[in-house]
């Protein structure tokens, strides 16, 4: 079992990631001092599979928990399925002293998040990461939020958890696909922050890939300490946390052009590198040596490094000029010098269409 | 023109009051630095008397303002126009820098300052109140929010304006029993912290109800002065700032039980003010003859001091648990301790149950 702490003065708290730990979040919460009645926000998957066990080791430690499931799914991430939630809330009398517990992925973490960010101003929140994309990316840090029909996560709050619990026990029913999206965020982390890390990636990948625990509480722990640093250090992305968004820019608009679902965040993530990797090259600030390295890297782990079917390009711009990434019209790309060292930069969006060529479909001539 | 500062460290911020400061608007965003895109959501009648004169100022500094109306009344601080608003700013493509101005009363202010709070998770945002209670109260402190069907303002945010501009011009245009309603608040900050108001309020009560600019811009100008105090030394409502309560924790359950728009929120205070007098009271806190004097100052501005009609006490006390103020199901009740101070103390819901029958319709024999 490791423990990393996001150092945040006052509000720092806890992450902490080990095998078989689910039964150790209600004497946790205890020992955090909550004492009001809580909302257990489940993914309707996860709920199947550990529903029972979290909410037996909450009874035990005395609490009262009201379950509330949540559809599987990015479509969950919405003002609908918000506005479900206070009403549970509500009929569940949640008071200011009430703390909310999300259970699942990124989706449930997120919602329930913002839900928890919101509700009554603001309740106390506790984040149970189930898989390995939450675990190592959206869990920690405190942004919380929905999509709009325009685009995603542009509604939301800066609200820190109490605690991160990361059972890593709980990948074992992870879809293998969306196992590997994750895998993409800890290759990231590699690219911004951590040479180390990356070779690390490069030499683990058949024990990573098999959820070897030692390997891979040492990339959750890992990612989270990175991540924690950044957060750390600027929470509210005033600067430095824009780091995090390595790949993104282009990752988000493919997700939002290509419909939400067709690809998996990490997916989109990955194909969002090779793009970055390609103006980060075109800007002279990556040889072209490690661009291809960590594009070979993503493909070794099984991710996309293009679009499956193209894309119209005008759709992407227009979902990039609506992300919160975008100043006065230009685009803030995080582009990388070197693998493990990144930089924010200003591009044109002429230069953002040169790269969409380059994870243009296979079978489409560039253009 | 009067200037108060609400105290926050580097998120401090001016109220500036005067009669025709409309015009300023654009040059005082300018002097703060604002070079994004405006969002000016306006209150539908509030547009039509004064929607162009701020379009024409913000236009005249060099904003690009795109304008959103807001129907008028209570009804509009709903989840439902909170997803209208956030499709408008994305429409107008608002980045991280674009300011959301509201003008309007608190309808507008609470709403569109949720939105703002939460809009690519927090953008800058002013405030331009056009009602006295707006003025006085809900402009002035970073509440924000939108109520639920089962009770009001259960969703929300604390997001501090940049700025407040109030001009006492615009309430020419509003509706005496508003502009009486918004009377109710200023009698409270004399209740919870200042004699003097109170005894102000006591003399100077034509001139007040006639909107006299001299006695109008101190009465708003004290207001804002208290609140700003408050809430400068208990930002997020932690413990002191509770004092601004008194008279709402019934006030607001009357509203929901009655249904909103059936009173005012002032009138609501007002009556929740008579029963929060006879409370402290009962406690051994207010002498009768202080609840007596507070009870006839509220008479004698108009306001109402006892229900119109009957409602049922037990939906009032399910409003009442619902309520923010209430923690582990024990009511937090705001109590005066003479004319200018108040405490927070816990009260039990037989208690309240018998200050309802104090504010029972005239015609309703006491039970």
């Amino acid at each position: 079992m490791r423990e990393v702490t996001v150092p945040l003065s006052d509000r720092s708290y806890p992450i902490v990631i080990g095998n078989g730990i689910l039964e150790e979040l209600g004497p946790r919460l205890r020992g955090l001092g909550m004492r009001g009645s809580l909302a257990v926000v489940q993914d309707s998957q996860i709920a199947r599979s550990y529903g029972q066990r979290v909410l037996a080791s909450l009874e035990q430690a005395g609490y009262r928990a009201t379950s509330v499931v949540v559809p599987s799914g990015e479509a969950s991430k919405s003002l609908a399925e918000l506005s479900a939630l206070y009403d549970a809330f509500s009929a569940a009398r949640l008071d200011r002293r009430s703390v909310v517990v999300a259970v699942g992925g990124g989706v449930v973490g997120d919602l329930a998040g913002f839900a928890a960010a919101s509700y009554l101003r603001g309740i106390d929140f506790v984040q149970v990461p189930t898989t390995l994309l939450a675990q190592v990316d959206s869990s920690v840090g405190g942004k919380t939020g929905v999509d709009l029909p325009s685009g995603k996560n542009l509604v939301g709050a800066f609200h820190q958890p109490r605690l991160v619990l990361a059972d890593l026990d709980t990948l074992a029913t992870l879809p293998e696909r969306d196992y590997v999206a994750g895998l993409a965020e800890i290759i990231k982390y590699g690219i911004i922050f951590d040479p180390e890390l990356f070779a690390y990636l490069e030499s683990n990948r058949e024990a990573a890939l098999r959820h070897h625990p030692d390997v891979l509480t040492h990339l959750v722990a890992r990612s989270c300490e990175i991540k924690a640093d950044v957060v750390g250090k600027d929470e509210r992305e005033s600067g430095l946390r824009a780091i995090l968004n390595y790949g993104h820019t282009i990752g988000h608009a493919v997700e939002v052009a290509a419909g939400y679902g067709r690809y998996l965040h990490g997916e989109a993530v990955a194909i969002g590198t090779v793009a970055a990797n390609w103006l980060s090259t075109r800007q002279g600030w990556l040889t072209t040596a490690d661009a291809a390295r960590i594009d070979r890297l993503l493909a070794d782990y099984g991710l996309p490094v293009r679009l499956e079917e193209a894309l119209d390009s005008q759709e992407i711009l227009t979902a990039m000029q609506l992300d919160k990434k975008t100043l006065d019209g230009v685009f803030q790309f995080v582009l990388a010098h070197g693998i493990g060292r990144v930089e924010v930069e200003p591009l044109s969006a002429a230069l953002a269409l040169e790269a969409l060529q380059v994870i243009a479909p296979a079978a489409e001539l560039a253009g």
